[in-house]
Order: structure tokens, then C-alpha cells, then sequence
């Protein structure tokens, strides 16, 4: 087990009507806030009414910006950070899934920051003060609404970038089942392949003794495992979209990162896949997360074997410890293929032309991913093998 | 699954050499701190060197109040409050296990407050302003190290009783393996002990449709069970010695709590042991929970045989639920032997003749539990169970 420093103050506000205590949240935080969000379905439901009640009987000023794309822009970034210099903004309460989550953390890091908010991304400023944001969760999926980051795309180049900070965790997120219910399908499970990826990109490193957070890994995947099957039977199951709901969270809040180094080149192959054709994130996981691990599997053969006896019950074969690993593989290739998600670059029409370059891009800033290095080749390996 | 608000602020602070850091986070919140320890046994290794000269490099002006004992008194607690509004102290360092941290987060309550500090223990006063704690561990156990409770015996009638809140919570702990590497064996099995029981209360509860804290708790007392052999055999095992502390806070930081209400009456009823013969709180709990356990089983058999079958590996029968929910209450028995804890109040030399006054003094603010109710007879027949 590696040294370690875990800390994660975002509060937790879970289940049925919480959102009708955001207004005392954010009261605690703020007085002229910034309403951030996407396309605009937050009001298709009482979801929203409901939410601007609870500022507004806090006596909270409301300036509002929605228009969040899926694979946050760069540009609504800028303009967030305008407004909010402009209007005095004092606190962001995002609405919506990992990419209004996102998109608010960097315009909380960009206003007090004298200078391109891009540079946070690149790594040329690290962050040191941010305006507080909180959170009203939508869909369970990124785990943004208590990470310390933020993955941005830029349009110039169409880099998928990310920043990362303790302060960036959100003050509060409040996360109430009944609001996933309306999610269509796709969403849902798009959701639940971001879940599982989150916990894979941990549970595949290369230290050793680190039987806890394996163990707490393990958990968490059972979890979300089981509870898809349910919610796209019953997409109103309240106990199983709960389940999800907090083992989204989980997944990502760092606690199962304790101890070790996770991978997440899965994730980085994914964000040249989602920056060029704009494909939803889960999507791109499904199709690169079994491939990667086809490609990488013998460094450990022995770490596959226990994820596919642990998580996906496979019968274990000591005398061939590696047949035992391809049928964890396989399990997981199988489930996504059951809950509907592509496992191929095919099935999302993204054409093989451009490979070479999305393999270029990941790469050039270096080797990706820690269970083992990819250089270039290794990412196009990669592709190659999920088309 | 419940509703539920869950925050944990305590920096975790784990590794190797981590005590080294101990001046610098103790410097963000005091400048003059009260060291609070127990026997002073920390002085026989090089530790006591180590913090004393950290502290002092990061400036720190230091006083000292050793002498907590195991189930910390009411008496020095108040001499501790004494001490720090006479030396104006704004921070105190506890240096221990549970029973230094829990008497330092006494103090830390007591110190502000125009009253008889054991009001917050009766419930007669509720906790609204602390001065800051900071824990260096010395004993994977109690889960103080991150929890917002403290439980204090009153030497006056020997009432152990708990106060608990958020902001109870130590500001930073240090957790260092190592540290715990030189604990006789029976307190590291009482540690043990006192960390599954922790979980197991949890675990056992009426809220049904809670999967994943179902799972994360099977998880960790899974790792608990594996390493707490191997600490056994070998004492200077840094691999099982780290599960161990870190499945100890995990199992006391509330993230086991959610969703959910847990039972406790073991706990109470254990409080009522250690209240009047002083045993070690471990080794009280590792008489009172398997026979809790027999006495209440049949109210969910189901629950008891997932216990078994998940975290003891017992082969599941469905045509006899009992039988597989009983085999892993005499798993669990077995492994308490193993680990040379007792099993029953004759191993402790505690008599039989004030069980009656146990059972009084337990529920005399009501019954307790909630998996099962108790009132005094309940109680007395689980102690006379436990004979």
C-alpha cells in the first residue's frame, strides 16, 4: 500500500425531495448566484420550479446560464467566467450531470484567476482559489459532484483536457433517485459505464497489498452491476436507482483510490474518441475499457483472474490463470453488450481514418496510463482492436 | 434505503513516516496546544521524540496531559478543560487510541461551555462550538480517529456514556502502520474486535434495500478477518497492519452508516461491562455480540444468512435459512477463539451477580437497539447467554 492523504468535505445531501434544501445551502455559501445547466429539460419537470423556489424563499439573487453541451465546451467556460466578473457572482450551483458539474468548476476556477482559464488545463497555473460551487445531480454517472475535477474540451483542436483539485470539490451535492427516473435509456446506461470505468481505472494498478480498496472496488461494480439490470427493467425502481446513484459517487470521490496509483489511459484514449467525433463518454468507455485490457492483461494475469472470479463469479482455473482472466474480460465485454452499450468503434459509426491521429494526440504529452505505459503504437494497438 | 446527509472532513493522513507531518498540519488551526496521551508508553519509543520535535519545528508552544486511561474518566477530562482555560490552549493533539481521543474531543467540547461538561453525555446540552482536535493513532480500533463521538466513563456511578457531532470530527489524523507494529497482541485483537463491531452494527439493520453499504461493510470485515491472522503471526507485517488501521477508520467513519440506521444495543450493553469491571472494550464485545446475535437472529434470518454466506464463505442452504444464518454466528465465535478474545463473561472473571444491575442501568433511558428493541429483560437474557 502507498502513502496516502484522503480528504473529501463535499457534503452529501441523498434522496427523496432533498433538492428542496438547496436554497439553505446555498444560502450558507452565497447571495448572487450563477444557475448553471444544460439543455434546458431541467424544466421540462418540476424540477426546476422547484429549485428556484428554494433559492428564492433564501433570498438568493439568480442569474442563469444554461446551454451545457455533453463534452463541456471551452467557449460557454469563457463566457460563465464574463458573467460572473460582470454580475458579482458569488456562488455556482450547477443542475445536471458531470458536464454542468464540470463546466461550473472551471468557470470557478477561470474568475479569479488573471489570465486564459485554459491554462489550468495545460498545466501551465495550478489552481489556489476558486469560487464555491454546489451541486444538484441529474444523472449518476461522472462523480464530478464530489471529484476535485474538470474535464473541458476546447473547440481550437478539439482537446478534452482536465483539471484537478481538492478545492474544486463541490461544497454540496444533493442527490435525490426520483430525479434519474425520466433518464432515457441510453443516458442510464452511458451512466453506469462511466460508474464502472471510474472504479476499473483504480482497481487495475500496479500496487501490490492494497486488499481494502480492492475489496471496496469489488463492492461497488457488484453493486452497479446488478442494479442496471433492474433500472432498465423498472426505470422507477427508487432502491435501484439509489444503489446507483451513490455508487456513482463513490467511484469517484477518491476513497477507492487510497493506497494506489490508478491507470486511467482508458479514460484519456476516451477523451480523444469524445474531443474529435463527440460521442457520449460511457460510449467510448464500453468500446476502449475491454480492448485496453485485452491489450494489458498479462502484466497481472493474476489481478484479472481476481476481478473475473470476485466480480463476475467466474469459476477460478489455477492451472490456467489466464483463461480465468479472458473470462472476466469477457463477462464485462458481455454485460455491456446485454445493457446495450457499443463495443466497437463500429457500432458508434466512428470511421478508422483519423486513429493514427487520435493515438498522436493522447500520447503527446507523453506515455499514458500506469498499469502499464502506452506509447503511441500501444494506443493505436488499442483502437485497433475496439473497432 | 433511508435518506441521508453524510460529510466526513477529517483529513486522513496515512503511511510511513507520516507522524514527521504532524507540526505542520497542527500549525494550521493553534499555536499553543494541549499534547494529550495515555500511559505515557509513547515515550518509550522514539515517537514521543519525533512528534515533540515536529511540533516544536513548526513553532508550536507545547503543554502536556498524559495519564488517559483505557474507557477515559470524567476526571480528567475536567482536568483537561481546566488546563487549557487556564493556559488559553486552541488546539489539542491526542496521541493514542480511542480512549485519548475520545477525552480529548471532551475536553475540546467542555472547554467553551459555561457548564458541568457531562451534560453533553445526559444529553442536557447539545454541541454547538469545539476547539480544534488533531490525532496521531496508535491503535487501529475505536474509529475515533475521523468520527465525531467520545465516550467518557463517569467515575460517580461508573456511567459510560456518548456524545456525538459533526463538528467532533478531528481536523487532521495521522496514521502511521508502523506505529502499531510493538501493540501486545491482546490489544491488537481487541482492536480487531472493536472495528468489526463497529461494521456488524451497522450491517445489522431494519432498512432493507441497501446493497452497497451492505457489500462495502462485507468488504471490510472481510479484509479485517484475513489480515487480522496475519498481524498475529507476524507483528511486523506492514501490509496487514495498513488494512487494518484503514479498514478501522472506514468502519467508524459513517460511509458504513448510510442509508440506514444501525443497532448499537451490543455496543450499549457492552458499555455497561466496561463501565463497572473496566475490561477491555474489544473483549467485552467479543462476549456480548455473538450472543446479541443469537437472541435476535430470528427476526430476519435472511440477513444473518447473507452474513454468513458473504463474509464467511458458509455454504448457503436455502432449504434451511437458520442453519446457514447460525453457522455464521459460530464463524464468527470461532474466529473471536482463534484470535484468543473471549467469548464469554466467565473468560473476563466477571460474576454473575449484578447482571440484573447491567441490564437496569442499560435501559433506563428507554430500550435499546434497533434491529431488535430491548428492554431489561432482553438485555439480561442476552448477558446471561453470554455467561
Amino acid at each position: 500500500m502507498d502513502n496516502f492523504t484522503f480528504r473529501n468535505t463535499t457534503k452529501i445531501i441523498f434522496g427523496k425531495d432533498t433538492e428542496s434544501q438547496v436554497g439553505s445551502e446555498t444560502a450558507r455559501y452565497g447571495n448572487k448566484i450563477l444557475l448553471h445547466y444544460g439543455s434546458g429539460s431541467i424544466k421540462k419537470y418540476e424540477l426546476y420550479d422547484r429549485i428556484l423556489k428554494s433559492l428564492k424563499d433564501a433570498g438568493l439573487e439568480i442569474i442563469e446560464l444554461g446551454g451545457v453541451q455533453p463534452n463541456p465546451r471551452l467557449g460557454l467556460v469563457k463566457e460563465g467566467i464574463d458573467l460572473c466578473r460582470r454580475e458579482k457572482i458569488d456562488f455556482i450551483l450547477a443542475v445536471g450531470g458531470g458536464s454542468a458539474i464540470d463546466s461550473a468548476k472551471a468557470i470557478a476556477v477561470g474568475v479569479p484567476y488573471n489570465g486564459d482559464v485554459w491554462d489550468f488545463f495545460t498545466g501551465k497555473a495550478s489552481v489556489e482559489k476558486v469560487i464555491p460551487v454546489g451541486v444538484i445531480l441529474t444523472i449518476a454517472a461522472a462523480g464530478s459532484e464530489s471529484s476535485g475535477n474538470s474535464v473541458i474540451t476546447n473547440e481550437e483542436g478539439l482537446y478534452k483536457r482536465a483539471v484537478g483539485s481538492d478545492i474544486l470539490r463541490p461544497r454540496f451535492a444533493i442527490l435525490n433517485p426520483e430525479i434519474t427516473y425520466t433518464l432515457p435509456p441510453n443516458q442510464t446506461t452511458c451512466g453506469v459505464s462511466d460508474i464502472m470505468a471510474h472504479i476499473m481505472e483504480r482497481y487495475f494498478t500496479t500496487v501490490k497489498e492494497v486488499d481494502l480498496t480492492d475489496r471496496l472496488c469489488e463492492a461497488t461494480l457488484k453493486t452497479v452491476i446488478n442494479n442496471a439490470l433492474i433500472v432498465l427493467e423498472e426505470p422507477k425502481n427508487y432502491a435501484a436507482r439509489a444503489e446507483i446513484m451513490w455508487a456513482g459517487t463513490i467511484a469517484h470521490n477518491d476513497l477507492l483510490s487510497t493506497g494506489r496509483i490508478g491507470d486511467w489511459a482508458s479514460h484519456q484514449i476516451e477523451h480523444e474518441l469524445s474531443g474529435i467525433y463527440d460521442v457520449p463518454h460511457g460510449a467510448g468507455l464500453s468500446t476502449i475499457f475491454p480492448a485496453w485490457m485485452k491489450y494489458v492483461y498479462k502484466k497481472d494475469p493474476e489481478k484479472f483472474a481476481q476481478f473475473a472470479v470476485r466480480v463476475w463469479n467466474v469459476e477460478p482455473d489455477f492451472r490456467d490463470v489466464e483463461k480465468t482472466a479472458l473470462e472476466g474480460i469477457k463477462r464485462l465485454k458481455d454485460f455491456y453488450k446485454e445493457i446495450g452499450l457499443p463495443v466497437t468503434l463500429k457500432e458508434m459509426n466512428i470511421p478508422y481514418d483519423r486513429l493514427e491521429e487520435m493515438a498522436e494526440k493522447c500520447t503527446e504529452e507523453g506515455p499514458r496510463g500506469n498499469f502499464v505505459k502506452l506509447n503511441k503504437n500501444d494506443v493505436l494497438e488499442i483502437l485497433m482492436m475496439a473497432r
